[in-house]
């Protein structure tokens, strides 16, 4: 490793208000970037990337329309930076020696950087029997929004009815998962036969359903939930949140994860959910939760979710896209209804 | 006082799923009832009606349309039920005597009736100073669902920034004098100009609007909530809902308590609310409340509320409509914005 490295990095070009960003938004550009051990700030690591964490929730935070009050936004010409799996190259930081791999809360969408070792995680032991990949699933950004949905906000109890869209999505398998352990009849809806399929055989779902087949989602909520929905995991917002206020029972939880179908439209062109005034006669909440404010729980969340992993009771699928420059792609991916799992970027191999 | 009385009696005669009920929906009959000694089981009390409670939440219950899951629903040919306050003819329960002025939570729609004394919530001191309509107003239905809202689920700090809906109505009056008891920046929109010099110089209110003149709910809450809202009582749903989801801080709660510009409207035909993506940003919690849910603390509630009034800290306006004929009148009166405060129907002098 010389001590300046070319590096390649994706940074905001342009913000992107509504449809799904371009190469006119998100750009891939080659530094040059000094890992001189010297230039290392002290407290700080020089790492190379390894896996890089695909989230829907970035795109709340290239939109630089109203929504920017809503979410922190990038800025122009900023690197990105999202959940990360590094290797540790230099480090000026004791706890770190050369070789670690780490987790890396804020890593830059780059092959290489320079990182306070504050925004460091945890390590990673490669030989506890846990893929890398998992480090950014079900024990990273989705596997921690699930585990707040369900075991913070949604407090479902044994026998409690659970709905979940999304269900085979990152957060999805996570959240099915998670109520099954706790004893509940879980539904989820997702986008084909085979993914109705997969997450009734693999993640243990009770049911299923297509919404692009069973399109009358009232309909279809009639029928897998004759006794009401005790707690709605929203991970899509829209057509399907406002079908569910129709089928929720008294004091239902609804935590607000995030709004797949809709954060590709600015939104005076979203879909209006019209009866919110169902809340009131049922006693619903319903609660939006960001991950930063729940970083307190981190490890809580952690500890519970190795053991389920490694006792096989949560499981997991991932799709590994190889190489930065897929970045982009593999962002949007995750809105088409054609990804399974969790979306990783592979920068380098392992 | 004869055996039998005469009593004129408001019952429900057929559903009405959308807009304002008329005499085809809700009709007045008259019926003997004997009132004879032997004829009143052991702890009932025969009780004639001095004043009625007109509240909107009762337009949720003659829908008889799928807001029917939503809202326990009266059945055709039923005797609506509603607080009152009435007065003791003939007692078969110790702890009350003829005479004794008591509030009536499931008081009938009716000149004259016979009750369980478990639906008595309490007994009223007419030498206390406080006026009767406020049993029905401040420390009724109205009043509760502002303490509700405010102290239980709303919750807000000193210096909080706090938005009422329907500032001047029954509800919105009691929570806007609640919340600047703590200490809060309270703001209000109500329907006139009138209104909007009311709720400032008689309840208390550090700002209001108009509504029905600034027509641009996005630009008045931007003027009157520079630093945003952190607590929202909504009574009215729809639009001003929508707007308040632009302008809310971080962990903003908004207790739901009710709709009144969606209520004769069927779910379909609402507003529908388009930036519920807002809440995830923001960690929105959105909470619908029943009354009937929170009983328990009706005793705080009213220690409370008692002190605040004879303190002075809390004022309220009410508009008394004379004659049980004035039921259905007093009750679509709720509907327009030309009422003030509590409205209540006198059903004979006191």
């Amino acid at each position: 490793m010389g001590d300046v490295v070319e590096s390649k990095e994706w940074y905001l070009a342009a913000y992107c208000p509504k449809g799904v960003p371009t190469s006119d938004h998100l750009k891939l550009r080659t530094i040059s970037l000094s890992l001189a051990f010297d230039s290392i700030p002290d407290n700080h690591l020089a790492v190379e990337t390894l896996l890089l964490s695909v989230d829907p929730y970035l795109r709340g935070t290239i939109t630089g329309t109203i929504e920017g009050l809503y979410m922190p936004q990038f800025q122009p010409n900023q690197v990105l930076s999202i959940f990360s799996v590094v290797r540790v190259i230099r480090s000026k930081d004791s706890k770190y020696i050369e070789g670690d791999l780490v987790l890396n809360g804020f890593g830059l969408v780059a092959e290489y950087s320079i990182v306070p070792s504050s925004h460091i995680i945890r390590k990673i032991d490669p030989s506890n029997g846990i893929s890398l990949s998992d480090y950014l699933g079900s024990l990273g950004v989705p596997g921690f929004a699930a585990w707040i949905g369900i075991e913070v906000l949604g407090d479902p109890k044994a026998g409690s009815n659970v709905f979940i869209s999304a269900a085979s999505g990152a957060v999805g398998m996570n959240a099915g998962q998670l109520a099954k352990i706790r004893g509940c009849r879980v539904i989820g809806s997702t986008g084909s036969d085979d993914k109705v399929k997969l997450i009734k055989e693999e993640f243990g779902y009770d049911e299923g359903f297509n919404y692009n087949k069973e399109t009358n989602y009232d309909a279809a909520l009639n029928k897998y939930f004759p006794d009401g929905i005790d707690v709605y995991l929203d991970n899509v917002g829209g057509k399907m949140l406002e079908a569910v206020l129709n089928h929720v029972n008294k004091n239902a939880r609804i935590p607000l994860c995030g709004m797949i179908s809709q954060y590709n439209k600015v939104w005076t062109e979203r879909e209006g959910v019209r009866n919110l005034l169902n809340m009131v006669g049922k006693e619903v909440r319903m609660e939006g939760f960001m991950l930063g404010s729940y970083w307190h729980r981190f490890g809580d969340f952690a500890k519970d979710m190795e053991r389920y992993i490694q006792e096989g009771k949560v499981k997991s699928k991932s799709k590994i896209n190889i190489g930065i420059e897929s970045f982009l792609e593999s962002f949007n991916s995750l809105f088409s209804s054609s990804k399974i799992g969790k979306v990783v970027v592979q920068v380098k191999a392992y």
